[in-house]
């Protein structure tokens, strides 16, 4: 080999954003230990789906879609159209390789270097590097806690942190970490903020099904924010399917020609699974009303158990599957609290730091595994908890 | 609705790539049409790939496999070591959603607004949209024809076209829509100029399993150019996936690095399809082969046909299944011509100008019907033809 210097070719964002991440700097799991890292649902496909897939394939629905399969984005607004919105399928649907490919094209549709985009603080993790990859800023808007100890948005913070840079304010409703759902009124509020400021909203929306207190307010129905709102939605969850890699953006017709104009490929998605998540949105719900049964018995089985460890305060969440409670009386930073509960404790969590500043003093723990699973694992984190309070 | 002013918000990059395409501005297709557009195999699925696909579902592979299936990467590297290259499954390969998000990550690795990719003229025109939408300037090096009637690189002209903003050459072969497949002086040659004047090689190599006269070579396996090469594949072609959207890219494990940096998403492919695509690849020779004897039936039927017809000249081609005559002498540019032959011969092709401005005064036939349609389809020509002599 030559040696030569690459970095010269590269895309000077991509150098700035540097190398490494999470995964790599992990320690090896421990035999034993419970994964409670990811967001990836347990439950396999039931057979019609698989079967789905099959068949498209062997009617030979495997050629080019261009833009997409229009029976498949039919089935896509009527299902959205449930929040009330009414959703043209030729022109307001877009489908995506899975929510993270979503966000890509989201910010990649709008974001300049330079550009601003507002995120509350704590949130989910994954928009930090497609915003860096395009060069833009990442403004963080701090959220505060409720009576409930949730995680609420933060008006005041959120109105201050909008600059002239700023393009766009992205929620996440339920909310991954934190467990919240916005209320009619705090969506209002936000429209009017964003109607006001002049900025758009992108709106990932990824749990709407999984809603245990409070229901989902769809933003893009908001006086003045049709034109203004992307709606950023997967299958990954709602019928685990992570693997699958199916996702969608919603949009203004305006808008959505140039979300469309983003060239990352002829289609998000193969278009057997096209096929086969149009059958899943027909037929999928029986599917769906299990996994949601599920996991609230993890909840509810899970929340109270990590109250009762001393020093650890956990809300029960509004929506989506997480519980982040708060582990700041223990004093140890969250990064290296997880690698002590990995080793020591054998369970492996989200680091709190890893959503933003405010996320510091905090773990996640994503319930994809059995109660009794769960259980063993919060048991486990109790036992580590106490030696560090001893 | 509100009016606002959408465009405020766009990327300054879509905004100057304009709305439009050559879909959109086509007339309807006359009821008996012969499409001859797009380049979509005609064949189906043998059952054996539609049933991995299933029993991957069925067995669970439907959760998160994030970086890829190891396994399918593993099948990848073996599939190219048939061309002598070496290839490290775990740093060199990664997985795309087809070849079209292989060109779109290739280009998001390396290109910043101002720098220039260097393209053959005529080319492929799917390298044109992301590189406008990275701001990249796009050169063409205008190639010239052999004794054979082909067009061929010239190597004059591509060092004259390289400059200091030069960032990548792209090359396609077997190329689409030539027919060409570089040898192995002009590989050689052009990876000399690659490492003498310090630029990278993208490396289309979609079509290398349908090659009529010659034998691929890769340039990767170049002095000095392990780390300055991007190999784009895609299973579209090879394997008549088109709607399955199934691709990857093969480089320098340094430049791996930074070409996985583009955060597009968790992975390129369902996993279901990494597990058939990976069967596939062990067990998909007889299907390829009955593909390459029906597109060589093709073209040896098609080709003199087409030679038949007064005014036309129609060259062999070496891979691919395209045919690329030059149709320059009835004096109509290639898009008024496409539109002529649509209405008039009922014959929907590719214009030549498509393809940059070398190709002007041919058209491209993609070959993907059967023998008895494609010589139908040649008559129609032909008869078209001699009315505009006439």
């Amino acid at each position: 080999m030559i040696h030569m210097d690459v970095d010269k070719f590269v895309k000077k964002e991509i150098l700035a954003m540097g190398g490494g991440s999470l995964t790599r700097s992990m320690p090896p799991m421990p035999p034993n230990a419970i994964n409670l890292l990811a967001g990836d649902p347990d439950f396999n496909q039931p057979e019609f789906i698989s079967k789905a897939v099959y068949d498209a394939m062997r009617e030979g629905y495997t050629h080019y879609a261009f833009g997409g399969d229009p029976a498949f984005k039919t089935a896509i607004a009527d299902y959205y159209g449930k929040y009330g919105v009414e959703v043209d399928p030729a022109k307001q649907v877009l489908i995506t390789s899975g929510g993270s490919q979503a966000i890509f094209r989201a910010f990649g549709t709008i974001l300049n270097p330079g550009d601003e985009v507002l995120l509350m603080d704590p949130c989910y993790t994954g928009y930090s590097q497609p915003a860096a990859y395009f060069g833009a800023k990442i403004i963080r808007a701090a959220q505060s806690k409720d009576e409930k100890r949730l995680f609420r948005p933060d008006f005041e913070n959120i109105e201050a942190a909008i600059t002239e840079k700023t393009k766009a304010v992205l929620i996440c409703s339920p909310d991954n970490p934190t467990g919240a759902v916005w209320t009619e009124a705090e969506i209002g509020r936000l429209a009017e903020i964003a109607v006001e400021k002049d900025v758009l909203v992108i709106s990932d929306e990824i749990y709407t099904e999984f809603i245990w207190d409070g229901k989902h307010v769809p933003i893009i129905d908001k006086p003045g924010m049709e034109e203004r709102t992307m709606v950023l939605m997967s299958f990954s969850k709602t019928f685990a399917w992570t693997g699958c890699r199916a996702g969608y953006i919603i949009a203004g017709p305006q808008l959505m020609e140039k979300i469309n104009q983003v060239p990352i490929g002829i289609t998000g998605m193969p278009l057997p699974f096209q096929k086969a998540a149009t059958k899943a949105l027909a037929e999928g719900w029986d599917f769906v009303d299990s996994m949601r049964e599920a996991y609230k018995r993890r909840i509810d089985a899970v929340v109270p158990r990590l109250n009762e460890i001393d020093g650890v305060s956990c809300p029960m969440p509004e929506g989506a599957f997480y519980v982040f409670p708060d582990v700041s009386s223990f004093g140890v930073p969250s990064m290296p609290l997880l690698l002590g509960l990995l080793k020591g404790g054998e369970v492996l969590v989200a680091p709190g730091s890893l959503y933003g500043p405010k996320g510091e003093g905090h773990v996640r723990l994503a319930l994809v595994k059995p109660v009794d699973v769960l259980e063993e694992a919060v048991d486990r984190l109790g036992k580590y908890f106490s030696g560090l309070k001893g």
